[in-house]
């Protein structure tokens, strides 16, 4: 393909990185933050963003992403648990054609239950309170299992 | 969820991994191969498997996983190239209810293009000659970056 455009830190999710945006964060270390999907797929879709600026996986540092993926597991996890889901899902677009809006480097994670059809992805927006409640269940249950 | 069963290594990539049955690898190491799957959701789909034994990501090794994403971005690069695709998707499914038809953690790797959508996930096996030809562009892509 044409070489992509470069990182450009005015996207969506480096403001919320630098807290100029509020998020619904569920998670948060050194290199990674989670937060509530405010279009979710399914109740309680995740991203997991690395804070280091990065389009997406062509153009991340391999330590990012080895990070990164640890806690999608973390998160995987603790939505299975959450959600009693009978699976998780977990989808990482890169480029537009692939299906990227945001272009920060970043991987969803999304509980999936049985016969229950994903909802578009970038469709509806959230109610807050309903983002805000999915949120506390799973920073619970993250705390729960790093104890 | 239920608890999920445990791994079991009749699984067909673990024959795979055995060499028990045939694939078309692009790539191997230590700790992970890759091969082309059989039924591309489009052309240039890879598969990207750690050899140690996992069901999915619920019961991976971290370890396991911070090294197969790097395998994952290296083979993103890879398709990107050979096959002038517009973007790339990354794919993972856990469980029945997410899509998983193999039960043994793997990451799909999908070019994308504009305009083209995906065909469905496990639809229509692809002739043995396209595979081969496929895998052997790609294998050639990876040799070139990683010399």
């Amino acid at each position: 393909m044409t070489k992509p455009a470069a990182y450009d830190d005015n996207n969506i999710f480096a403001k919320i990185l630098r807290g100029e945006i509020p998020s619904h964060r569920i998670y948060e270390d050194q290199h990674t933050v989670a937060f509530m999907d405010v279009m979710p797929q399914a109740p309680g879709h995740v991203l997991v963003v690395p804070k280091a600026p990065s389009r997406n996986i062509l153009d991340a540092d391999p330590a990012t992403l080895a990070h990164a993926i640890t806690v999608v597991q973390k998160v995987a996890k603790a939505l299975e648990e959450v959600f009693d889901a009978d699976g998780v899902f977990i989808a990482q677009f890169n480029e537009p054609a692939a299906g990227q809006t945001v272009f920060h480097l970043h991987f969803h994670v999304i509980p999936r239950h049985e016969g229950v059809a994903l909802k578009p992805h970038s469709g509806k927006m959230e109610d807050g309170a309903v983002l805000a409640a999915n949120a506390e269940k799973i920073r619970a249950a993250l705390a729960r299992s790093s104890s």
